[in-house]
């Protein structure tokens, strides 16, 4: 079943989230490639996913369980549901094993926001 | 009178939104700083302020004027209030010259977005 039919919400897939668009520089973003980068801009507007987004990029190996990144001074159903915004706007992946889910940061999805926003090109 | 008390609104100054941040993977953001960035993804967090955005960006002389630019589908004011969300945020400033006002991009504070967001580091 496709992601994107689950409970009928729109929801990326991170595999899907593939890069889309040259520097802001170089063209108009069309209508479509525009809602596709907002989700993604929208899922790092907010402070607290900001830190939780550093958290894991930052953190050694590449990913981080969420044992390691929840002391950011919300609860913890406030840390997974901002996890779960980040991984549906496909700029996390996460991976269960044994007890604990772990995150990744999507390079490809990351790259594609800085580069969309590399003036210099 | 400060930017910062118009409207009793907290309004970045473009000037004061100089790049605060190393790229995700060299550590943790700050709050501080993550208040701050936060800021700057959320005005990138609409699909018609990007197009906005990005229509300015790629427009020929780095610049553009209102009368250039609103052709996004939505009402006059609707393209002033998202103008006005992108300054009050840093990511343009605006020159009033004549008749019509004129935008540019801040490169300074989209090229820290871009630098927090480049993993190759």
């Amino acid at each position: 079943m496709s992601k994107s039919k689950v409970d009928g919400l729109p929801v990326l897939d991170a595999d899907a989230a593939v890069p889309c668009c040259p520097p802001l520089t170089a063209g108009e973003l069309s209508p479509e490639d525009a809602e596709r980068m907002a989700v993604m801009f929208k899922a790092l507007s907010d402070p607290v996913r900001l830190r939780l987004f550093s958290k894991v990029a930052s953190h050694a190996g590449g990913e981080a369980c969420v044992c390691d990144i929840s002391d950011v001074g919300v609860s913890q159903p406030t840390v997974s549901h901002h996890l779960k915004k980040l991984k549906d706007a496909g700029l996390l992946t996460s991976e269960r094993r044994g007890t604990w889910v772990y995150y990744q940061v999507a390079p490809s999805v990351v790259a594609a926001m800085a580069a969309m926003l590399d003036l210099r090109t």
